[in-house]
């Protein structure tokens, strides 16, 4: 492979990534996993570590309201947009090592590069340390980068309470030295003015990139989904041993009925070329009346449908119902899907794709694209006008638990394209 | 309708048995519905009021070692074997008033009817009211007739506990003065040298005779059946949002295809003409991992299957096995079906049938036949070589719950038919 940038810079920022992952991943050591909680001890841990090894590297730091972290390395017009770099600090519980720190060292690497081959920067490069980005946590996602751009829901800081704590987020921000209230009340730190652009470097949480056998690839969208998360069958209770077919009202029997009529629907899609995956996430009968000898009568069940596309997610969402409606006349049983929810799919930048594609041909490496069926700070950024581009890093066995599997050659690819991208962004 | 009974002896007996059903109701009363626990203090009241209206009858009163109630009406000749009419007295926890107690109260009509029609019967007629046939209590089931018979689990009075107070058969019996060591090493009660033939009223625990507009039938057999009730689908846990269709071993998905397919295996049978119910009573994600956004890993389920004829349990037991086999190997998981149990179906005695046809019929009954899918005392007299028939009573709403509906009218036809075939058995 044709490596553009010197390989000692390029080696010594690569050992810097591995000692910081190694000094994460003891400081946030639980059991099997790593925890760093948002707006927790862990996560203040690792950005204050991060904030010295930044000073140590000359890159100025910054905090903003809502205690997320930059990193940035002067470039010759400060009154340039910026070119932002980064992820978040925060894991899920008993999480793994990988999932938001490889982005934030990715960054670091990236400037640490920079910096080291010494070629000016047109504009500040800035490498982000985000707080709160994972749901496990509050509930609600991207807290940090959410934030900073000033998408955050006012009412989330009063009433998300952590998972574990049960204390709301304008209490563990207190925590943290930071106050709600004037964070709610301030102008963004962050905004299309300010910020030429995000660019995001993750591990992939699902198996495409392993399938396909590349190390990397590049983010065409990410997802959005509708859900619910509360749906039901209806049907009636019996006695197992003596109600004949025909005069049974089986709720487990109609449900599993339109799990398999939404797998049918997901085969003729993918066969068609459309971009979706569907999950019944959750499906149990009732733990108080179910028993071996009575025919169930209810089912509670969680759907998800993801796809790039919209009309996709709006055509599933409407195939769900269809069903369900031609299911409950067949099996005289009633579904109700309680609340919906949904989010629109977000498009990564089409310009920063094409530099990405152009920056893996240089690297010798295949530019396939990818949609993310997870969420991720960028998307947020893109909701906000600011264009955003993600590179994906190849990762076994998923991410939000301990046996996430990057590989540090890996990484280092990641690094290269990121790097390849930056420099023609800053020239 | 022809009835061949004296009518004024006949509601004199219907009077009394409408009494009882109230003063059962009182005594039990537990909310909505009855409570009279096995070889508990309900079922214990109970019984002590039946033997005191036995003895204002003119019945002669005795108690077995398990404490279940005989009530005899001597016959010419009392060294011939006795007919026995009866069923049991427990309920389940806040269950209906007539499941159990029908049976009982229609053999103190039929004795109190052929006692006033002066009619010398050449052998005893006993009416019998059994502890502990419901399996809610210890979870194991017909405890007082088995008991009787000798055909209780020695095991099962040191080990089985009672699900609402977590202590052993053994201790319960010791509060109702009975002892388990005494009753276990005594030869029984009952035998088929004592015994002609048990005769069993019970109301139908199920919408047959409901739907076919009859008041009551006659049991072709007991449903015998196979079962496991902890049997689970493992497949892989991921993540909901990026796992594509063709890397996901979700366990919903492939549990569900198993439902289908067993429904439409018993389709086909039930086009046949075989006779089965099958159910998925259970099935259930794991509360603890499961979420909206996995991919679940892992079901458990409970399966059963009744039917009268055992060639069709050996099929669909087979059949589960090589369909999940199939689901198996198709879509990555592994199923493992725990530990099975089983029971046989039991026939009801063909000549009792016969006479019962030919009672329903000099009644202006139709003759109507259907299995049993619960099981009864009866089936253990038929495993004991005891010649054993039941009538089914026609009910709404199920039983083993407070709404279960029997029809005092559809009560006197049981007794009516009863007590033809005791008066053609007894002559």
């Amino acid at each position: 492979m044709n490596h553009p940038i010197d390989p000692v810079i390029r080696q010594r920022a690569l050992a810097r990534s591995a000692q910081l992952f190694v000094d994460a991943a003891t400081m946030g050591a639980d059991g099997p996993g790593v925890t760093r909680a948002a707006f927790g001890d862990g996560e203040t841990r690792l950005l204050e570590h991060l904030e010295h090894v930044g000073l140590e590297l000359g890159l100025r730091p910054e905090r903003d309201l809502a205690g997320n972290l930059y990193l940035t390395l002067p470039g010759r017009n400060p009154e340039l947009p910026a070119i932002l770099i980064g992820s978040h600090a925060d894991s899920v519980p008993q999480g793994g090592n990988y999932d938001g720190l490889a982005g934030i060292l990715a960054g670091i690497a990236c400037v640490e590069i920079l910096q080291a081959r010494g070629e000016a920067s047109s504009r500040d490069v800035t490498v982000a340390a985000f707080r709160g980005e994972e749901n496990a946590w509050f509930g609600a996602q991207h807290l940090g980068s959410r934030a900073a751009l000033g998408l955050l829901d006012p009412t989330v800081p009063g009433q998300a309470r952590r998972s574990d704590s049960q204390r709301t987020l304008a209490d563990h921000m207190r925590d943290c030295g930071l106050d709600a209230e004037v964070l709610l009340t301030h102008s963004p730190h962050l905004s299309a003015e300010r910020i030429a652009c995000f660019l995001e470097v993750h591990i992939e949480q699902g198996p495409v990139l392993l399938q396909h056998g590349l190390p990397v690839g590049i983010v065409s969208a990410i997802r959005g989904n509708v859900r619910c998360p509360s749906a039901r069958c209806l049907g009636e209770a019996g006695h197992a041993g003596v109600v004949p077919l025909t005069l049974r009202r089986d709720a487990v029997v109609a449900a599993a009925e339109l799990v398999g009529a939404m797998q049918a629907d997901w085969l003729r899609r993918e066969a068609a070329g459309e971009d979706l995956v569907l999950t019944f996430g959750k499906f149990h009968t009732d733990a108080s009346a179910h028993a071996v000898t009575t025919i169930p009568g209810r089912v509670d069940f969680a759907f998800e449908a993801r796809s790039h596309t919209q009309p996709v997610l709006d055509a599933v969402r409407q195939g769900l119902l269809d069903e369900a409606d031609r299911i409950a006349t067949a099996r005289g049983v009633h579904f109700e899907f309680g609340t919906w929810s949904a989010s629109a799919p977000v498009a990564m930048d089409a310009r920063l794709r094409a530099r990405l594609h152009a920056a893996f041909e240089a690297l010798d490496l295949k530019p396939f694209e990818l949609p993310s069926g997870a969420g991720h700070d960028a998307q947020d950024f893109a909701i906000a006008g600011i264009p955003a581009a993600m590179i994906f890093i190849r990762n076994e066995n998923g991410s939000h638990n301990p046996a996430e599997a990057m590989q540090l050659d890996d990484f280092a690819l990641a690094v290269d394209c990121l790097t390849e991208l930056v420099r023609g962004e800053s020239q």
